[in-house]
């Protein structure tokens, strides 16, 4: 069976960076964004939308009036019904064609748990997931912390709020995962060496 | 400066035993009983009492007359003090040895933070902390499952309680470790190896 690696993560606490990073030193496929790509074309939505829809955050930004809510919401239930099965479907194509994997998000440790992977959350203190923010924001982008800091709360109950469709647990709750790793402070580059180590160890 | 880990663990997480194997595999000194033993000769305490007020689970059992409880309550205040002061002057100067180390429990991981230790939290699910107690338990006892259900809440609310008096984090809190790790349904002998791995190269 493929050995499967999935990277659940705050945002901001760089738990991406450390997937590519360790599929990189593994030899592992990887798959993030390539997921999204797929499933917006397969359900003939827009990109950006089926990501948004997907993260749980489009209705955010909705106007509250009644009927007009009423009538988005809707829609946008039907997208996401149709968004998440091809989502798993397209994820259960990938652990099929049995190459061994690193898979960020989408709820993969839930959809594949069948092939019993290595479930790692990856999380660290609001201060550095600011940081990393504020350092990887495009050049005209200009938050304030708070305002920054509003960002990263409003994404992760967005894929706190998408979790809760697929399981009970809750998202970012340990329990739900082998490993949790706190990035706080660290250089994700060293990190990755030592949760390798510990993956090919645990793979063994 | 010494490579030092420290282990905070829910009870039944088995916990002590992945401390205890990660110590002889990595060869470093290690310590629990050890230091409960000289707390209680320093602080002339019995060894048994003084475990039970460190844990935080000593009250728990106490009459709730008011004069009664008044009066004990003001001499457990008073022993855990002096229990708790040497406990930290006896971590620190085994920190002050030089010798690397794995140290299970005791708070460790907020005393020696000078140290930049390695700081572990073990977790495991209810039925597999329940599964670990029974086989772990003297052949005389005989709690149900609800029972040693109630134990291990018990033992775990008293960690929390003697936590709070060294730090504002909430014991298990994820934010306060470098890194938790899931016992459940994992053989903790494998899971060392993994664990020894990933400190190896943390500390290199």
């Amino acid at each position: 069976m493929a050995k499967i690696i999935t990277i659940s993560r705050e945002f901001g606490s760089g738990g991406r960076e450390l997937g590519k990073r360790l599929a990189d030193e593994l030899g592992f496929d990887y798959y993030d964004r390539e997921i999204l790509e797929q499933v917006a074309k397969e359900s003939e939505l827009d990109e950006a939308y089926a990501e948004k829809v997907l993260d749980g955050s489009f209705s955010l930004g909705f106007p509250v009036t009644f009927g007009r809510t009423f009538l988005y919401t809707d829609i946008l239930q039907q997208d996401a019904t149709k968004l998440l099965v091809a989502e798993e479907k397209i994820i259960r194509s990938l652990a099929k064609k049995g190459n061994d994997m690193v898979i960020v998000g989408r709820c993969a440790d839930v959809i594949l748990r069948d092939y019993k992977p290595l479930n790692i959350f990856v999380y660290a203190d609001m201060d550095s997931k600011i940081a990393r923010c504020r350092w990887r924001a495009p050049k005209n982008e200009a938050l304030s912390d708070k305002e920054l800091a509003r960002k990263i709360k409003q994404v992760d109950t967005g894929r706190a709020r998408q979790r809760k469709l697929m399981t009970d647990k809750d998202w970012g709750e340990k329990e739900s995962y082998h490993l949790c790793i706190n990035t706080t402070g660290a250089s994700i580059k060293n990190l990755v060496s030592c949760v390798a180590e510990f993956a090919k160890c645990y793979f063994k």
